[in-house]
């Protein structure tokens, strides 16, 4: 670890730490309830009923049925099975699938997949905020078209899209396509109403709202039919076959119930979010906020002009200040993101994007400090160039 | 969970409890290396170490390169990206693929689905004991053969199968055919030469060996050619995406180095195991031992004439011992199991069949309990017939 330095973390849309009130349930469930829940003895039945109250849980967050909840291994699983699974089980219905030009990797790359397999594959333009068109988005929705996934909000600007109109004009075009949320970025952030947005599908990731990593979900609606990617024991009905992560998935679902009991916390941090913007833009020249005002209130992202970001995240990182350029959720990826790509950003920005992403254990004294930092870091770079 | 009562876990082969001193690790490194491996700051790159000290570690016990060791959610997920990727990847190559009848419905499943599509899908027949015929195997291997898929031991009667001689007939009938082996029961119980075995990959899963659940490898050998079940990120080299469970992983990797440290600890599993065969026939009429001589030194399993598996099984738990009648992995399979089947046993026996799993953790006195206990439960049920 970085020793007697200020460590200020504002890098919680890549990951967060485990919350110390979770992280005791968490040991407390893996000593307890170790037993397998396809066990036919006690030890069994007890962690089946654990897993049941995490469905349970996590069910009620989003205000549905815990039949209606099925665990996985992350964001990327659930987003690859809603997908995959999508396709396989519909696919003799259609061959046409939509999704944005700005989604996670996790859901492009799938698509990208099938458009090599022959299938008609439409990536929805977005503006300079990284807003989908609905009228572009009516106008493909068709009755060849099978599933359309849009994602909550954006991880590296922040936006958060409408999805309950989305849906609205997805299910009038074709009542039977399957409308998959990518919601990893926004669950518990934002306000979403599952149904009456007319989502089937929505992925969850528990690394992203301080619960244990290695751990997700998706939620599939009622009646919407989805083929498994994993074959195996038939565990979760079928659909996730594999032997269960008792502790994790409970550990994920008490995270999330905590989040949920404490909306204020996404006042705070859009407060905070508010002020980085506010100070930034009186402070520093030639800087552009990306993140739109209808967006997730803990993501602001900002790019300067001329400085490169990976030099700006070092020298705030010298200051403890622990920051993104872009995605963090994947693989280093060297140059400009996708996203930023697709917003068109002007030319002498696009390498000089950074993501400030917060959580509720960030406070006003980290803020300050961070809002100075970046203004005496952006300072010191463009001294030399 | 059970009070006061005695309890004497001997379902090991369906799960295990944490080591208390992996728990510690696995605690530790949540709360030290919680950055996202794929960030560029200095969070990002100490949980980017810690992961691959991991692969090392992991990569020592089995002797191959960290380079070859994938991390996944488990065995169920190792099993499935082995044979997806391999036929994905070398599907133009041939149509043909060979596995055994008594594989684990991970491995099984799996077939059965490209039998559906198509695939020319052999299971190889087993004997009584569980065990493969190489002349079988030989006379199937062709050069339309594209992946041969032999678990090391088996999970309902431990049967551990002759892979080095399995390996050597693979590769002298088809050098490019792809060797799979699901170690899940087998990794650490009983010794391995994966390079001398010609294996190209290998399952594991950390939940069988005292380590935390929902974690798995796959070891991948140089140069084999796989294709990736999940897209996104890239993570991995892109043969695994999804953000990495850091803590999950090292402690997996712990407790497989805690394992391979104590190997002593097979040799007295093996002598309780023998110990309970041999009491067991001295002392109940009508049970058959279906475990055979060369199996894992953890895994007991007898079938009692005219007598019910889950009727026993109960009526040790009333004892406080924890068991399984057959494969625990599954979810609650009614019926007869597909290896009980595939054995031929005689049909008075078929239900009657129960699975002792040790671990590390069980000493004599419990062993010597459990015996005891058979002995009596078996007598009392036999009273009812």
């Amino acid at each position: 670890m970085i020793g007697m330095k200020k460590e200020i973390y504002v890098d919680n849309s890549a990951t967060t730490f485990m919350d110390e009130e979770i992280l005791n349930i968490y040991f407390d469930t893996i000593k307890k309830y170790y037993g397998n829940p396809s066990s036919l003895h006690q030890l069994g039945v007890e962690s089946e009923r654990v897993l049941k109250e995490g469905r349970k849980i996590i069910g009620q967050t989003l205000g549905v049925s815990e039949r209606e909840i099925y665990f996985t291994s992350g964001g990327t699983e659930s987003n690859n099975l809603a997908i995959h699974g999508t396709v396989t089980a519909h696919g003799k219905r259609g061959k046409k699938i939509i999704t944005s030009c700005i989604e996670h990797p996790s859901v492009l790359e799938v698509f990208k997949n099938y458009q090599h397999q022959g299938y008609n594959v439409v990536y929805l333009d977005v503006d300079q905020f990284g807003f989908i068109n609905l009228e572009q988005l009516e106008k493909e929705v068709d009755d060849d078209t099978i599933l359309v996934s849009i994602m909550l909000v954006n991880n590296e600007l922040g936006t958060l899209q409408d999805i309950v109109n989305i849906g609205k004009v997805i299910k009038e075009k074709n009542p039977r396509c399957i409308f998959h949320v990518d919601a990893v970025q926004g669950y518990g952030k934002v306000e979403l109403n599952v149904v009456k947005a007319n989502i089937n599908l929505l992925s969850i990731s528990s690394h992203k709202f301080h619960g244990p990593k290695g751990v997700g979900a998706l939620y599939i609606k009622e009646k919407t039919n989805l083929a498994p990617i994993f074959q195996g024991g038939g565990q979760q009905g079928g659909i996730r076959s594999g032997t269960e992560n008792v502790p994790g998935y409970y550990a994920m679902a008490k995270a999330a119930e905590k989040m949920f009991k404490n909306p204020d916390v996404n006042i705070t941090m859009r407060n905070l979010t508010n002020m980085i913007k506010e100070e930034i833009i009186k402070n520093v020249k030639d800087v552009m906020i990306l993140t739109p005002k209808i967006s997730a209130p803990h993501i602001m992202t900002l790019a300067f002009k001329g400085i490169k970001g990976e030099v700006l995240l070092h020298s705030l990182e010298s200051k403890g200040i622990f920051l993104s350029t872009g995605s963090a959720c994947s693989s280093k990826g060297k140059g400009i993101s996708h996203v930023i790509k697709a917003i068109n950003l002007p030319r002498e920005y696009q390498e000089g994007v950074i993501r400030i992403s917060l959580s509720r254990f960030n406070n006003e004294e980290e803020i300050k400090y961070l809002i100075h930092s970046i203004i005496t870091s952006v300072e010191e770079l463009r001294l030399f160039i």
